[in-house]
């Protein structure tokens, strides 16, 4: 396939950002062509829950070409982007193909970033996809069927220690879900595995959890955290994570079976293939109407983009949202031959739920925490989620959830065939 | 891990016949040992769902330990069985595990049988698990995304055409399934695919497609797919299967993309490592008892046993279900020092269902057919569904599929990332 695609307008991207760009532009009558690597919309927020088997990985995912059925100007290509010339104006798909364009949004999102720490990469689960969270899941279940076999020991210790570092909302949420499964599911599940043996342990740089929130409500979710029984560290650095665990800066060794990275973001590798201007952790640099530094028609906004004068804002949905809907909004404008138009971030506040019955959240002045903010966090969420089936599917696994303490999903589904042997398996292809 | 577990009983396989004789034995008091190489059992008769994105995978997985809870003489091993001395009494599973027993039923299924057909381990798709179920459905999602790319070509609609080797309720299903998906799916989600170029192949060696059931149902289903646009091929035996399609015995070339095998069953391997007696296919020989040959004390049952005098009894549910009954209570009468009773298999009829408002069923005498044929398979298939959190999952995606004719589950969710580099992602690690 050397053929060459030339729409008007293409968005990288099927986050929230670009999502919203979508909606936007699908509006303005241009011919539009969506590429992502994958088929669907990933909603990052619940992600921990397919991790600690509360939701399915296809009740957070939304098939791009759903969105599309009504958008008949947008086409949707699946594809990862190799190369690009912005100079040229044309993008390299992996298949081969030529993407011509005249407008571009960059919104490929962000990854895990490791800081350099050795070991992150290839000892430790990250929680951006829903791949990972996969892994994560089978991983943690395959762990506890070893332990329930292993006599008590400091081996099956460690198998049963699970250390989170980052302490901002992914990190405290996977901490919280897996105190929950420690609580309902261990004693009926694993009655051999004495459920306080199952250790988790949330590792923070700074001194505080959920360091972007008002201190009274980090407090609160910190005593929140201890109530279910999670160990903090505050204060303390990871120097190096290994097949049987995490070193401490300090020197301090925590055997564990499982380690979840979730201590920082940075640009999803694609953004370094498009010969545009980076900055910080890769971010693509934009002026303050989100069009790239020297590269007139080229926009990026969300985890992707570091906007001029606004570098501190945080690399979360709201900013993505709205930043998608202004760069598309930018480019009908210059394509309408108007003006563009600064972003202006409108903080709408933010959320962290801890467990059940437990959550805090602030918004402009007011703060909210333990049973109405949790509520609160659900109906947001359930709001936010793309696509009436997912909505549905995800309210009936909550209200499954919370009236039965259960986790129903928690079958071993591994890899599929083509990709090797398979652990659970009779069989020995 | 060298530890020997001592269980009165030992159960392995968490399949129909499995699971049957757990909950039998549960009641008798007995220390018991249930083993499956997955974590969970797997609702066999609607993978061809999964593998069409119409349910996702977790909804036809139950786990074995949520079984367990209300039967705390049983435990669960999840492990591989790698040998076994059946004069002994033992057997090794795949961890070094030894595990002594005084009784063992044999349940560990069946799986799909090549006839030592050239091609097919390598290039065809089974449908024996969910991990099947999803390769074929990622792959399938994967091939319909490079065809909307791909210029009308032959080697387009090879892309765009299914071969289904087998005319088994399995094979039939699975091509139903498929039409559905072609009709309300494709003309939505792929407007530069046109429908009738996705091609449908049924490929059948004998002269009726469900051969099992009365000669007017048979007529009657292939009416059925005939109407859904699927090309039947009766008497045409598969060659060899390859990278770009089938060849079949008399020289035709059938050039798809995908080719999924449901033309046989054979016994799964751990059979032959058990040191048992077996026959036809791999399959264990029990007596009229279902006790094995020659082994007193172990039994079989399910689609890996070949009861003698009924060697022509069906590899189904129903078999499976009572036989899994049956070789349970026998263990129970040995164990209390009485005679073993003899299997009587009572059909209770069979069914298949081609697509909306089309199934076939013949109970004793009473043969139907359409709509009612219909609605009694999904009822009897959702009463069938172990646990109620699967039966409200499978009821709330079957009439959302009902209502608005879409098949939701379309996110091409691969492989975990221990697996490797995934398809569909930005990154390339």
């Amino acid at each position: 396939m050397a053929a060459t695609a030339r729409p008007r307008i293409v968005v990288l991207g099927a986050g929230f950002a670009g999502l919203r760009a979508i909606r936007i532009l699908s509006r303005g009558g241009q011919r539009v062509l969506w590429v992502d690597g994958r088929n669907y919309h990933t909603f990052l927020p619940l992600l921990y829950q397919v991790a600690t088997a509360g939701l399915e990985p296809q009740a957070i995912a939304y098939p791009t070409r759903s969105f599309l059925r009504r958008r008949p100007g947008v086409d949707f290509r699946l594809a990862r982007i190799v190369g690009g010339d912005a100079g040229a104006r044309t993008l390299l798909t992996g298949d081969g193909e030529q993407i011509a364009y005249e407008y571009l949004l960059v919104a490929t999102g962000g990854a895990a970033a490791d800081f350099g720490i050795p070991g992150v990469r290839a000892h430790a689960f990250n929680l951006y996809d829903v791949e990972d969270a996969r892994a994560l899941r089978n991983h943690a279940l395959e762990l506890l069927e070893r332990a329930a076999v292993t006599p008590d020991s400091p081996a099956r210790r460690a198998l049963l220690t699970f250390v989170i570092v980052g302490g901002g909302p992914t990190g405290v949420e996977t901490a919280g879900a897996l105190a929950e499964f420690r609580r309902h599911v261990v004693p009926s599940d694993y009655p051999s595995i004495p459920p306080e043996q199952l250790r988790i342990v949330l590792v923070e740089a700074r001194d505080a959890v959920l360091g972007t929130f008002a201190s009274s409500l980090q407090l609160r979710a910190r005593r929140d955290l201890e109530h279910f029984g999670i160990e903090i560290r505050l204060g303390a650095s990871v120097a190096r994570v290994g097949p049987e665990g995490v070193d401490l800066a300090g020197g301090e060794h925590l055997a564990a079976g499982t380690v979840v990275w979730a201590a920082g973001i940075r640009a999803a590798d694609v953004a370094g293939r498009l010969g545009l201007p980076t900055g910080r952790s890769g971010r693509i640099r934009v002026a303050s109407t989100l069009e790239v530094v020297d590269h007139p028609g080229v926009f990026a906004a969300g985890d992707v983009a570091l906007v001029e004068g606004a570098e501190g804002l945080p690399q979360v949905a709201q900013v993505a949202i709205q930043g998608g809907s202004h760069a598309a909004e930018n480019i009908l404008r210059a394509i309408a031959g108007r003006p563009l138009e600064s972003f202006r971030y409108r903080d709408k506040g933010a959320m962290a739920t801890i467990g059940r019955s437990r959550a805090i959240a602030e918004i402009g002045r007011l703060r909210l925490s333990g049973p109405l903010a949790w509520w609160a966090w659900l109906l947001l969420h359930l709001v936010m989620l793309i696509g009436f089936r997912n909505r549905l599917v995800v309210l009936i696994d909550w209200a499954w959830n919370y009236v039965t303490y259960d986790r129903g999903l928690r079958a071993i589904i591994g890899p599929d065939r083509a990709a090797g042997e398979n652990y659970a398996s009779w069989e020995t292809r």
